[in-house]
């Protein structure tokens, strides 16, 4: 049961906290992180309830019985079969709910067939209580999300040597995924971002087919996962010569990327680290193109708590890992983000990521 | 805007009938059929609100306005900042709902998130409006249903030359998808599912680091999406000589995936088709061992209206896809799938797959 036994101790010491009297799990980091379970989520019910005094318990369909058997957690177990809704468990294991938290990912249709049993019952984030436990990561967690950073840090000195005239955004999204899977990552933490040109400009461009042309900025943001935990990187390259602006706004997201671990120091507010990347970009003159928070906390996901955002006081301390990923956006034009993952360990701020930041132009 | 002004406009219609105020959906299959948009969830709110009468409008996040403008669909549309959430778009979006059928795949998160908005309305799933539109395809989807079916069937023909012994499940799980992908599928449809042995006895086994031995059945269970699309498709081979035992199960199987497509007439009601696969199963003595519903639609997402599962009486009709997928689970030896996609067209029932189904037993 370990490590498992000890983090839900935890976590319903914050239950206790903060009187929640249920967390309300479904298929997620939050599931993997208390069990090592990681089904995939579907139409199917599938729960882990906690009360915050007591056993948790399973509510599962039929056909993960074998998954759970194997596992060998101990947990109590409810199975349901299809066309049979486990109503008498949830009407048992949800009893007495006064304040519930719940799943942030757990999807709307299984909330619904939730809300009958929680009809007087408050509800509010499982981060709330969550959160805060996930957010402290331990030394081996540490070394999961090193092995993870190094899986994305051969990414792009092994993809450049293949980018041509023409080839597409989807195929340097796949190329980008296979670098990482064969070196054995278990999958990409999410969908590649890969933008040519005026897709660099798009923060969260989706890949096209689009093809490469001479004198483009590409933009490569991406990341696999590592016995569950996550990584996450952008580079910026020029296929090509870069113009003068193009170097100009490189090496004024790279200074606010740098601006960013300068600041992140224990105590630090986190929106202090945001400020301090922005201030860069605002001085330079781009501060309307730079459209979003400096970053956000990564571990078994790759969006987790806590967030580096104006308004977020949190002061730093050890055990968080998070993003540090200032860009400029030129809308119809090109787009320059630099991120690495900062990791606060006592001797300070930890840099995962160890591939190289200078502009590479791709002759 | 076509096919999306026609197909909300269906929507709206199933809306008024049945007194459903807002559709509000998430970054979800839905959000796609009816605007191409195709972002990842995350923590951020996106949503598409739909009034039933009236036009549809999007709130997103700043950096999706790029996105938006290039699928230039002519939406109305919300943007927000990073710390700043849309209340007032929701306000004004939200007003008078009295009926609202929520997205079956928004995060819980955002529904919490919308629930002050919703406090004396009634909440149903999206599925109850979008469902038995989504649920008739047309020729031009059919098509795409179709290809995403050829580039899966391409598959265990490819694999089997490179099974050999200490191959491990996730080895065979990346050999599959990237058959597929490289085949110029945009991604695949769910996590395959590769089990050896007891793993084929795992209905939703996750592929583990164990190794291939001679003599154990192999449970390749896959898809890929091809324009939004999926296919979905399982064939149980065996990796040496199958004992008789093997062989009789296979067959049991083999004959429970034809009972199940002789029974896919228009008119047959739902549960009908599981009843007719189910019955050869039970009657050879093995019905405690297929311990899930016989299919699920199939569409833009893996899993959709309408199941193939006892307690369904909806008639087949022309549009209708969905998998045909018996199976017999011996926990802890073997288990044997077999899965095919079929669809009701006007001359009858059209299986999409052409992959074989014989057994094969790998030398």
């Amino acid at each position: 049961m370990q490590p498992y036994g000890m983090r839900i101790a935890a976590i319903q010491k914050q239950m206790m906290a903060q009187q929640v009297s249920h967390l309300i799990l479904g298929p997620s980091a939050n599931l993997f992180y208390l069990t090592g379970l990681s089904p995939m989520p579907d139409e199917r019910l599938q729960l882990l309830v906690i009360p915050a005094q007591g056993e948790p318990a399973l509510v599962l369909p039929e056909l993960y019985r074998t998954m759970v058997e194997e596992a060998g957690g101990g947990w109590t177990l409810y199975t349901w079969g299809d066309g049979q809704p486990p109503e008498q468990a949830l009407q048992k294991l949800l009893a007495g709910v006064t304040k519930a938290a719940v799943d942030e990912q757990l999807w709307a249709m299984h909330l619904l067939q939730l809300l009958p049993f929680l009809q007087s019952a408050q509800l509010v984030e499982a981060s709330q209580v969550v959160g805060e436990v996930r957010m402290h990561k331990d030394s081996q967690e540490l070394q999961l999300l090193k092995k993870a950073a190094e899986l994305a840090d051969a990414v792009v000195p092994w993809v450049i040597p293949q980018l041509h005239e023409g080839i597409t955004e989807k195929q340097v999204a796949f190329l980008i995924e296979r670098c990482m899977r064969e070196a054995g990552a278990e999958g990409i933490s999410f969908r590649p971002v890969v933008g040519f040109g005026p897709g660099s400009a798009d923060p969260h461009h989706t890949a096209s087919d689009l093809p490469l042309q001479k004198g483009q900025m590409v933009v490569m943001d991406f990341g696999c996962k590592w016995k569950g935990y996550c990584s996450d990187m952008t580079r910026t390259i020029c296929f090509g010569k870069a113009t003068p602006e193009m170097r100009q706004v490189y090496e004024i997201v790279l200074a606010a990327n740098r601006a960013g671990f300068a600041a992140a120091k224990a105590g630090t507010p986190c929106e202090q680290v945001d400020a301090a990347a922005r201030k860069v970009i605002t001085d330079a003159g781009y501060g309307e193109y730079f459209i979003h928070r400096t970053g956000h906390g990564l571990g078994l996901d790759d969006h987790e708590e806590t967030y580096i955002v104006a308004g977020n006081r949190r002061p730093l301390e050890e055990g968080l890992v998070f993003s540090i990923e200032p860009g400029i956006y030129l809308p119809g034009r090109f787009g320059v983000r630099i991120e690495d993952i900062a990791a606060m360990t006592p001797e300070g701020v930890w840099c995962l990521n160890e591939c190289p930041r200078e502009l590479i132009e791709v002759e």
